[in-house]
């Protein structure tokens, strides 16, 4: 999604789960990071993106949306995903600012909230969508059958 | 550590962990992925980054490389973290061929083992370094104080 000529502004890391704490059951573990410069317009792309994105592997074999599973939603803000290696450590200087960041991971979660209840399917299957703290450290427990761990800019 | 004339030949996600199955203990699991064009040649480079990162962080709060905390090692072979977004689907054109990719993740396990038992700490601790089988799907038990994703690429 990013070109070259403007570098990514956010970054998600999916992941597929059996269980996830900060519980939720059967679903999508999306890791979010906000580069400098992001702003809101790219919120209703990215969300729209990562629940429609066909990662979701049913009882079949078949890949289908996290939204058509239906599988539950664990949001991550994951800062950490924008650090670039220098020397043997990793230095955050292209990360957005904490405020703007905790604004745009706001309406991250309130849009996927949205998309969610809005899909029928979705709705009715009482599968939920669960966020971490945004600045806060993630304590979480995985368990996956395959983490099938995917990586999309934007 | 990839310049933008020849692209990144491999890529690592690396997550910090208070248990993870496939069973280790407190450490690292690197999550790790090979593109079309990667050869041996990089492997020693991309294992010493990755052993020696200070990512893991101690009692006192200091961060330091996994040798040194010291903690265990999970490797995980991830492809799909070579995916690229093509509409709602994720396609693989980028990755090594199996069978070169097979071998390299050979490589980078043994060179791993050999850096772990070169380290006395590590030696004398009673760590472990586990990994997956390439090919397969991972099934796996995560438990984190704070997962702390980073993404490296070579």
């Amino acid at each position: 999604m990013a070109d070259s000529t403007r570098g990514p502004f956010a970054r998600a890391l999916l992941q597929q789960c059996l269980h996830a704490k900060l519980q939720i059951q059967r679903g999508l573990i999306i890791y979010v990071c906000f580069f400098k410069g992001a702003s809101e317009e790219i919120i209703p792309k990215m969300v729209n993106t990562l629940v429609n994105v066909k990662l979701s592997e049913t009882e079949s074999g078949e890949y289908v949306s996290v939204l058509d599973l239906p599988g539950s939603i664990l949001v991550i803000p994951q800062a950490t995903l924008g650090g670039k290696l220098k020397g043997r450590r990793m230095q955050y200087h292209s990360n957005i600012e904490k405020e703007i960041g905790m604004e745009l991971y706001s309406q991250f979660v309130t849009q996927c909230r949205r998309e969610l209840t809005a899909n029928t399917k979705f709705a009715e299957s009482g599968v939920a969508l669960k966020y971490g703290t945004y600045g806060n450290r993630q304590v979480l427990k995985v368990d996956t059958n395959g983490s099938f761990s995917h990586m999309i800019d934007f």
